[in-house]
C-alpha cells in the first residue's frame, strides 16, 4: 500500500508535503519521496526510510516550489522487495513526475506496449513507473507546447481505457500543475480538498482525509471513480470525469485494517464502520454462542480496539486492554557462528497477566491473514493463565490474494486459503473462532454512504471487480510473491546495505 | 527519566540487552548505549538516538561477552540538554562502567570531593558521571587486586551515605561482575529477574520488570530500597542491605504516567494503579457534579486510556477515542528567510468530528504539567463542534519541580503552580476542570503493596523525601533549566548538528 | 573539466570502470558515477565526492553487468556551481545514458530546441544533460524498435550539425551497446582500444589512454574530430565518421596542464610534449638573458616538474625540488564569532630554505592563470632567503576565457588579460618573468603528431576554433561565471551540506 | 608510526592542530584525534580516517580551548590491526589524555604493573594507553591538587625509569597545560617551537618541524632525548633533563623514508640527507661498475625523487620521471560469487614506455622492504621494452623487524632477510641490483649534525638500542604481526565496517 499527496500553494509546499506524508506514513514504511518545481525546474529528494528519517534540512531547503506531489511507499507485488522509491519521472515531455497508489493488472502488456510505440524504456519491475509513460505516452502524442486541461483529462482518459487494475495517482506537470485521478472502480481512495490563506485558496489531493485535515484543509469531496483533477499552478481547479462506465468499488480492506479510523473515504467514516463492525459481531456471537462464559474483551492492538469496544458492549462484558504493544521496534542481529533467532511475539505484545489469570478471554483483531501470529498470541495468553481463549476477527476469512496494491502474501500462505474455520481454529489452538459475515461486513460500511453500490472484496470472496483477473495471473503473482519474498528474506540478512536501482536512490 | 538493564548470562548478552532497550525505550528516546566485556576487555557503543538507530549490525558484531549492562536516556536536570550518553566509565579501578537512572542532589559537592580526595577529573554536567567516580573512588580506596561482594557492597555502603537525592544504577565491574543498587528511599525503581538456560542460570537487572517479562526472565523481586545486587560472572548472585535506615519511598509518578502499564514495581501493578485512578476519579465527579451532563468519556492518547475506561464505566457514559494520536512525528524545518512556524497539536492529534459535534465532552489526560497542550485541544475540540468540554486530570495539580530525575520544566512553566484550580481552569478554557485528590492517588497506587509506606509525591505536595531539597536547590534548579530550555532551543535551531562532550560520542 | 570512460566487456564491468575513473581523476574531482546494464536494465550510482568515497560495497554489487559508462567531474562553466553529476539519462529512447567531457557553446538554444520540437524537459544548467537529450531526439525520430548502428552513427551525425562547442562524450543505450563520439573539431580528447580476455575481446572508450593502459587494454587510437565509435553488447566494433568537415584542433592546455604526462593524445606523448616546453623555454631564456646568473632552477609542483627538468638541463643549472606539496588538503573552518580566515599558500607548499637562502632562483610552473598564488610563492620565497626570483611560465600567457570545458576564471581574473608581461612581472612581485612563446609551445605539442594541423589556443590567442564564439557570448559566460564563483563561495559557508538539483544526487 | 602534536595558544587552537595534522599526515592515515580544553572541560574528537575525513564543521565547533593535542596513527605493532584512535584518556588524576609515537617493548609487564599497583585497568592491544597510565600513576601518587612543572617532571623522570623502547609523546594535562616528552634515546623525533601573536606567544611541539613551519612557527630546537617540555595555559614554557643516561640513536629511518623532505631532525635536513644519500650510491656505483651502461635514472615516486637526482647528476646520466603514480587510490570490490582479484602494481604507477624502450635502465627506490613490488615493477619495466633493468636502493639491506613504532613486517617477510644481495637480485628479477653501505648511509646523515653520536640501524643491522630486545621478544613480534596481518585482511574482506574497541570511536 501506499499513500499520496500533491499540493497547489501559494508558498512553499515542501512542509506541507512533508507532514501530510507523516500522517499518512501508516500507508507505507518503506520509502518516501517529495517532488516540486520552481521556475519550470523540479527538485526531488527520495530514499528508503520512513518521512523522519528521508528528510533533512539541507534537502528540504533545496525542495522549493509552490507545486509539488509526495508519496510514501509499502512495498506492493509488482516491486516486490526491490527498492523502487517513488515519484517516478520522465523527462519527457514537458518533465513528469507521478505518485501512484494501487497496482496495475496488466502492467507487463503495458510495459512492452509503450516500448513498442514509443521506445520508452522502463527500468523497474514497478507498475508506477510504466503508468507514469503510458501517462506521458498520451500527453507526448498531443504534442502540445503548452498542454491545457483537455489535454490533460485526454491522457488520462486514454490511461483509464489502457491500464487494468486498482489505482489512485497524482502526477506533476514541471511548470504546468498537478493532476489527480482514479481508476474506474475507484477502488483505491483518494480525495482533494481546499485551504484559504491570505494569498489565496490553495488545494490538496490526497490518499486520505486526515492528510487534509491535519494541514488545515477542508474536504471538498473524494474523487470519484474514473474522474481526474486538475489544479494549474495558479490556482484553477478544473475536474472531468474520463472513464467511460465508472463504477464505484472501493476497497473494503481500508475500513477493515489499512485507513486511519479518523478517515472519512466515499463519505464513510473509517472510525464508525469500524465501530458497526463491532456491534455487528457482537450479535453474531450472541447469535451463535447465547450462553457465552466471556469474562473480558481483550483488542489484539493498535486496529481492533475500536471494533472490540462496541464489541465488549454489546456483548455486555468487561473491555481490557490487557495486551500491551511494544511501541519501539528492534532488530534482529546475527552474531558470527549464530543462526537467526526467531523472533517472539514477545518483543511486539506484552500480557498484563492479572487481565488472563483464570479467566475467559475473548481476543479480537481486525482480520486474519497468515495466522502465525494469532496462534503465538493464543498460545501466549494461555500461557499467561487464560482458562479458555476465544477469538474472533471483526473480518471474514481471508482467502484470497489482493492483487490492488495491498502487500499481501499469497495465497497458500493465506491461513484461511482453501481451509474452514473449523480447520482454522485448530491451527492456532484457540477454544472458539469467529469470523464476521462478509454481508455484514458490507453492511458496516455501506451503512455510511448508500451510494456505494459495491465493494472490492475480492480478498474475501475472490470476486475481483476489474474483470480481467485470470487464473494464470493468480499463479504468476503467486511465483513472484515468494520470489519477493526470498530476496526479502536475503535483504534482511544482508541488512545495513543501501540499495541502486534506477534513480541514485542513496 | 532513563531506562537501565544489566545482564549476567551464558552466551553474549548483546541481543538481550538491546531488545530489554527498546522494551525500555519509553523511559528514554535521547541516547542509547549498551557495554559489554570479555576477556578483560569491555566493549562500548552508545550514541544519541533511539535504539534501533544507535545500534547497527557492525556495532552488535564488537559487543561480545556473556556480561553487560545498557541505558537509554531522556535529559535530565543535571545534565541539562547537552549530550552525554551512558553508559559511562573511568578506567581505575578496574575498568567500571556505569547506568544511572535518578538525579544526585548533591552531584556538585560530590564532584569536588572526588576531585579533592582522588584527583578524580568530572568532564560533563552529569551526575550520573559523580555518581560513577564516587563508587569508583571507595573501591579505589580498598585497593584490592580481585574485589569480592564484600568490597563491592562497602563500596555501596557509602554510597548511599555520600550521595543525596534518587539513584537507581547498574555498575559493571570489567573481568568481574555486575551490582545494581537503589537509593535507600526506592525513588527510582529496579529489580531483577532469572532465566534458566540450557547452560544455567541467566540474570537481568532492569528499571521495569517488563523488561525481564519480553526477554523471558522471571520477576524475583524489587530491589529494596537502600539493598545492592552483586552478579558475578559465574553467575553467582549476592544481595545486601546497604543503608543504614532505608525506607520505601518511591516515586507516584512512575504509576501516573512515566511507567509501562504491564511493569509491577514495588509489588503494584501500574495497569491496576491506573484502573483504581479512573475509578476513584470518577466517585469525585458522581460527588460533585451528581447531576452531570457528560455524553461521552474522551481520553487523551496515549496513557490516559487505561484510566478513561474504568472512570467511563463508573460514570456509566460512553468510552470513546475520539482523538487520534499520529504515530509517526515529524520536524518543522526553516526555509531561508522564514521564522520558525509554530507547531499545531494538530500534526499530533486530529479529533473524529463525529464523536464531539454537539456533545458534552469528558476529556481525560493523565496530568497535566505545563497546560499548553491542554488548551490546545481544549480549543481543537470546540473547533470540531463540542457543546462543553470538561477535563480531567487522573492526577492532582502538578505544582513543584521534580529533583529526582524526571526532565519537568521548572516551577514557574507549571501551570499549576501558584494557581488554584479555578484558575488553572480559566486558562486551559474548559468549562469544567476536576483533578484527582491526592489521598485518592496515594490509595490507588498504595492498594496494590501495603508494605509501601509512603510515596515520593513531591511533584504535588512538595515534600521532599530525602530532606535535603533546600530553597536555593530549587533556585538553582530553576535557573539551570531555564538555561536547559534556552540551549535546547539552540540544538533545534542548529538542527542536524552532532555533538561531542566527552567521549567521543558521535 | 571531465573524464569520461565506457566499456562492454565479458563479465561484470564495475571494478574495471571503477578502476579507470580513479586513473581519470585528475579531470575532475567534485563528482563521479557509473551506470551499467544487464538484462534490459540499468543501474546507476552517482554523487559528489571523489571516486573512493562515492562507490561502496553496497553500490558496487548492484553496478552489474557486462556494458557500462562512468564520469568525474569538474564544473564547468555551463553547470556552474550547481551539482549535477554526470551519467545523465533520459528514459526514451531505450533508456539512454551519457557521460560528457566539453562545453556546448549553443547549449541554450538547443534546450529551447529539444522542449518545441519533443517537448523534452531540462531540468538543470548541464550543457551535458542538453547533449544527451538532443542524441536522444533524433534516435527518437527514427522510431526503430532494434537501433543498429546506421541509426546510431545517424543520430551522431545529426548531433554533430546541431551542438557547437567541445564535446566527447559516451552514451550507453540499454540493451545495446555504448557509442563514443568526439566533436567535429576534436578539442576535447578520446580514444579507445581492446583487451584480450578468455572470453574474447573487450573495448574501452575513454578520455585518455592511461585509463586503457592501466587496465590493461592495448590503445587502438584516437577518434577522429567528428567521428563515432560503437560497440554493440556482442563485442563487435564500428567506427564511421560522421561530420561533414571534420578538422583535428585538439586543446593545447591538456598538454600544459590538464592531461596526465603518460598520455598520449592525437598520437602525442605529452610528457614529451612536455619536456620540450622545458628545453624551448630554456632556449629563449638563454637568447633574452644569455649571462643569466640563475643558481638553481625550481619547479612549482607537480606538472611543471616534467618541463623544469630539461629546461635546467638545457640551461647548465641544477634542478632542485625546493618546494615541496601538502598531499593532504584540509578545510577552513569557521567558529562561531570568527570571520573565514584566508588560508596561506603555506597550507599547500613548504619551501626547503637551504635551496632558497642566498640564491638566484628561477621558478618554473606550467602556465599563470590568476596569479595569486604565483605572487604568494615569491613572497614565500623570498622569506625564505632567495637573492633574487625568476619566474619561468612553460605556457603563454592565459588572456582569453576557455569556452570549451575548461574551468577557468572569467576573463577579468586572469592576470594576464589586457595586462603587459612587464605588467604582470610587476604584479607577481618577481624579478624576471619569461613566458613560453605560442610558437614556440605549438611546436613542442606538434612535434608529436605532424597530422595535427592546428591547436585550439584560443586561452592565449583568442581564436576559437568552432567559429561561434561571440562577444556577447563571452560576456553572457563573465556574467554567469561570476554568479558561479558567489554561490560557490555561498556553499563553502554553508559547508557540510548535501546538493539535491534532479536526480536525487546524495 | 605516528604524527603527534600539541599548542598552547591564545586563541582557539583547533584549526592549527587540524593544520598540522593534514601536514604531519604522511605519518599515519588510517586514524586521527584531538582533543582541547577550556573552562576545565575537555572536547575529543577521535575516529579512523583521514583528518579531512575524521573533522566536520559540527565537530570543530564543539572543539573550543586555547590548549589542545592532536593525533595521526598508523597501526603498529602492538596495536595490530584493530582501531584505536588516539589521544587516549584516562580521567584520574585531572583527565589526562596523551597522544604517542613509538613502540614500548615492555608494554606488558607495566600494563600489569599498573594494574597490580592503581589498578588501572588497559581495555586494547595499544601500547600507548599503557604509556599514558605509567604517566597518570606517577602523578597521581604525589597527589597534588594543582600539579606543578616539578611534580609533571618528576612524572615524566618516573616512566623513562620505567618504559623500554621508542617514544615522543605529548600529554594534556585537563587545566594544567601540556607536557611533550622524547625516550632517553630519541628514537622518535620531537621539537617544538614559537609563534608570536598580538596575544602573546603561543607554543607548539610536533613531530616534524614541517608541521611549525606550515602553521608560522619558529623552530626553538628539537627535544632532546629524555628531556620533557611542559607549557602552561598561561604561556610559560619550561623544559628539564629528565633521564639518567640521555644518548641520541635517532632512528634513521626517518631520513630514509619517513619524514617529510622539508623536515629538520635533530638539526638534519631530511632533504639534504637524501640527496647525500644519492651521490654516494653514485659513488658505489662508479665503484662497482665504472664502465656501467646506464641510459637514464628513473626513480620509484616518491621518496626517491630526492637521491635519484644527484645519483643521475653524479653518474653523468639523464634523470626521467618515467614512472607516473597514480595520485587517487581506489579499492577491490568483491563482487557475488567471484574471488579477490590481485591488485596490480599499474594501479598504482604506469610506465611511460618511450623512457624504457630499448634502454638501460636504472630504478631507484628509497629502500626494498618485501620486496614484492619491486619485483613487479622489474616486470612491468620489461614489459615496456627496457633492455636491461638495474636497481638500487638508497639504503642498505632491510633484515631485522622494527620494534620501535615503525609498522614493517615480520622478518620472515622480509625479502633480505637471510638472503645475500644476490639472492633478493634473483627474486625481484633485477639484471643488478646495488645496496646502499649502512656506514655510508650513516654518514649521509650524520653529516647534518656532528652531535648525534649514533643512530638506531636496527632494521638493517639487528643492533637495538634499548638493549632490551631479546630473541623472545622479537618472536612473539612475529607471531603477532602475521596474526595481525590475517586480521587485516579480514577487515578488508568485511570492509565498510566499522569498528568499536573502547572508546565509541564512530
Amino acid at each position: 500500500m501506499c499513500g499520496i499527496v500533491g499540493i497547489v500553494g501559494t508558498t512553499n509546499v515542501n512542509q506541507s508535503l512533508y507532514d501530510a506524508l507523516t500522517v499518512l506514513q501508516h500507508r507505507g514504511q518503506d520509502a518516501a519521496g517529495i517532488v516540486t518545481f520552481e521556475n519550470e525546474r523540479f527538485f526531488l529528494r527520495k530514499d528508503n526510510g520512513l518521512v523522519q528519517d528521508v528528510f533533512r534540512s539541507r534537502h528540504m531547503r533545496r525542495l522549493v516550489g509552490n507545486v509539488g506531489i509526495g508519496h510514501v511507499r509499502y512495498p506492493t507485488a509488482g516491486s516486490s522487495s526491490s527498492a523502487e522509491a517513488q515519484p517516478f519521472y520522465v523527462n519527457s515531455p514537458y518533465g513528469i513526475t507521478l505518485a501512484h497508489n494501487g497496482n496495475l493488472t496488466n502492467a507487463e502488456d503495458l510495459a512492452s506496449d509503450v516500448f513498442r510505440s514509443d521506445l520508452r524504456h522502463i527500468n523497474t519491475n514497478s507498475d508506477s513507473e510504466v503508468l507514469l509513460n503510458v501517462f506521458a505516452h498520451e500527453l507526448q502524442k498531443m504534442g502540445k507546447l503548452n498542454p491545457t486541461k483537455d489535454e490533460i483529462f485526454a491522457a488520462v482518459r486514454t490511461v483509464h481505457r489502457r491500464a487494468r487494475g486498482a489505482y489512485a495517482a497524482i502526477a506533476m506537470i514541471t511548470g504546468y500543475g498537478i493532476v489527480g485521478f482514479r481508476d474506474p472502480n475507484g477502488i483505491r481512495p483518494a480525495c482533494f480538498g481546499v485551504r484559504e490563506t491570505e494569498n489565496g485558496k490553495e488545494y490538496m489531493i490526497a490518499s486520505e482525509s486526515v492528510a487534509l485535515a491535519s494541514q488545515g484543509f477542508e474536504l471538498i469531496r473524494d474523487i470519484d471513480p474514473g474522474e481526474a483533477v486538475y489544479i494549474e499552478t495558479d490556482g484553477s481547479l478544473y475536474t472531468e470525469q474520463c472513464a467511460e462506465n465508472p463504477t464505484l468499488h472501493p476497497c473494503i480492506f481500508e475500513h477493515v485494517y489499512f485507513a486511519r479510523p479518523d478517515s472519512i473515504i466515499d463519505n464513510i467514516s473509517v472510525y464508525k464502520s469500524r465501530l458497526r463492525m463491532g456491534e455487528a459481531l457482537a450479535h453474531k456471537i450472541l447469535r451463535e454462542m447465547p450462553d457465552h462464559d466471556i469474562d473480558v474483551v481483550i483488542p489484539i492492538p493498535d486496529t481492533s480496539r475500536t471494533s472490540a469496544l462496541p464489541l465488549a458492549f454489546e456483548l455486555g462484558v468487561k473491555f481490557r486492554e490487557g495486551l500491551i504493544k511494544n511501541r519501539y521496534i528492534g532488530r534482529t542481529f546475527i552474531m558470527p557462528g549464530q543462526t537467526m533467532r526467531k523472533r517472539s511475539v514477545r518483543q511486539k505484545l506484552n500480557p498484563i497477566e492479572l487481565e488472563f489469570r483464570g479467566k475467559n478471554v475473548l481476543l479480537v483483531d481486525d482480520s486474519i491473514v497468515r495466522g502465525t501470529t494469532c496462534q503465538e498470541i493464543v498460545q501466549m495468553v494461555r500461557d499467561a493463565g487464560a482458562r479458555k481463549v476465544y477469538f474472533a476477527s471483526a473480518a471474514p476469512p481471508v482467502r484470497y490474494p489482493n492483487v490492488y496494491g495491498i502487500d499481501m502474501p499469497a495465497a497458500n500462505e493465506l491461513i484461511a486459503h482453501g481451509r474452514t474455520e473449523q480447520e482454522v481454529q485448530a491451527i492456532i489452538g484457540a477454544d472458539w473462532l469467529i469470523y464476521q459475515e462478509l454481508d455484514d461486513l458490507i453492511e458496516c460500511a455501506r451503512e455510511g454512504n448508500d451510494r456505494v453500490e459495491s465493494f472490492d472484496c475480492s480478498v474475501f470472496n475472490g470476486q475481483y471487480p476489474t474483470g480481467d483477473v485470470t487464473a494464470e495471473y493468480l499463479e504468476k503473482l503467486e511465483r513472484e510473491r515468494s520470489d519477493a519474498r526470498k530476496s526479502q528474506r536475503n535483504k534482511e540478512l544482508t541488512a545495513d546495505s543501501d540499495v541502486i536501482d534506477m534513480h541514485n536512490d542513496e
